[in-house]
């Protein structure tokens, strides 16, 4: 048996069609008016802005604007919360999105708590994380809520399944434990500590890989039909999890490249796109 | 070999002669000021007003204020939200306990929310859930960090263990996994629809039963050795776990009643000294 593909190329692409008639139809009703995502990237690593590229190239494609703020590497805490509070009253601006890392020298932290919770559309709040570990209104982190999305398009059941979190970063480990607990998943949350990984990961229904280790989570430590979601990404288009063996024996895989990668994109726009359709109106 | 009691009720009774110096000390830098914890109570059920007596009563015992507020149950959200408004602004409450439960009428998580979180010494809101999860500063959750208050008294190892937390409320389970992962141990969460629940229990090294059903956890689901926490509190001092059993063979448990109960009050005016001290001056 064949594990199903979870193919988070085609449903962001699929996304992208409908979030480009959403735009459309927004346009209409707001004087040709758009979503505007704000990106900010600090300093010049070139994965970051790589990575920032391809956010405001994601916007282009559905016909969303974005504003690209580039800070210098010296920038200081002050001069990007300052930056962050002007995007926050700027009324043209839906969503920020501060790209991570920020250089040493900056409160990271601090930076993300202050994007208002409305513009949050990359979900890296605490506030926006606690709201919705509690079951409130707001926008999930991009990477696990991809995730979550990508499982519901397949129709993956969650209800009652033992969901194993390999992670607990803020920005994947803990939000996707929440989500998947509010899906009613029992769920499990391993990290560098944990002792026995491969016995805790052989009761996973559904094993989510997000360690930042080329294949860390070995193919045996799997049980056969599991469902198997690889958040990690490596050169050479290797994930976190040893993908092979398991394309026979799971029961469904996110492959590496093309499974969560482009779902965390698509659930920046997707979400900058209900926000600037909250503020510019539905038509 | 007998289980190490973990005694909740001498931790809190020494720890309130602690907070009772503590209190002096900051009396005496501010001019016979003390901290003050404002309680809300809302409506006239028996249960929470009793509750409520019993933490004004803590407070009076350690020489701390409390600021007695009750409203009608007839109160609506506005009223309640403007009164909490009140105290948030009012520099002589240094904590604000809103009473749970609120009548129906009322936006429960949106009160809760409304507390500033400088003044959130019983840990509801979802920011100071957030932070706390993220490892930034916040009160804990009340019970929660009771807990854990009480493991750390008795140096209970949790880095690398497995803990087993069954129920995911906002204010204990959710909380309670979060606390324990930040403690590094590997954390399940069960649930109503958790499947082979006793299968998981069986795993685990802690054991955390917030489930709210008298004796619904049994003693033979957990493995000789473990470490055991009963969150329950039902009519005959009947815990959510049967403990009998587990006197002889667990690890440490918490008795009921006299384990995690006194825990919750006495991290609540824990928390409000803390508050307390930081408005008025440590000296």
């Amino acid at each position: 048996m064949s594990a199903t593909i979870l193919d988070g190329k085609a449903l962001a692409q699929k996304t992208e069609q409908e979030l480009s008639r959403r735009v459309a139809q927004l346009k209409e009703v707001s004087r040709e008016r758009t979503p505007i995502l704000a990106t900010i990237l600090v300093g010049d690593d070139p994965a970051s802005a790589t990575y920032v590229k391809m956010k405001g190239n994601a916007c282009r494609r559905i016909g969303m604007d974005s504003l690209q703020v580039e800070l210098p590497s010296s920038t200081t805490t002050e001069e990007l919360l300052a930056k962050i509070h002007e995007l926050n009253e700027n009324p043209d601006v839906h969503g920020i999105l501060l790209q991570h890392p920020v250089p040493h020298q900056i409160d990271e932290r601090a930076c993300f708590d202050a994007i208002a919770l409305e513009k949050d559309v990359d979900g890296v709040t605490c506030l926006g994380f606690g709201r919705m570990a509690m079951g409130e209104e707001a926008y999930g982190c991009a990477t696990p809520k991809g995730i979550m999305r990508l499982l519901e398009a397949y129709d993956v059941e969650l209800e009652g399944k033992h969901a194993v979190v390999v992670g607990r970063s803020p920005i994947l480990g803990k939000p996707m434990a929440m989500m998947l607990l509010n899906a009613n998943a029992t769920v499990t949350i391993c990290h560098s500590r944990t002792q026995n990984l491969p016995e805790i990961i052989k009761g996973a229904d559904v094993i989510v890989g997000a360690v930042g280790k080329p294949e860390f989570i070995r193919a045996d430590w799997i049980k056969d039909g599991a469902v198997v979601v690889d958040a990690g990404y490596h050169p050479g288009g290797i994930g976190d999890i040893e993908l092979g063996p398991l394309m026979d024996r799971a029961s469904a895989v996110t492959p590496v490249p093309g499974g969560v990668g482009p779902m965390t994109i698509n659930t920046l726009i997707y979400q900058s796109v209900d926000s600037g359709e909250r503020k510019l109106g539905k038509g």
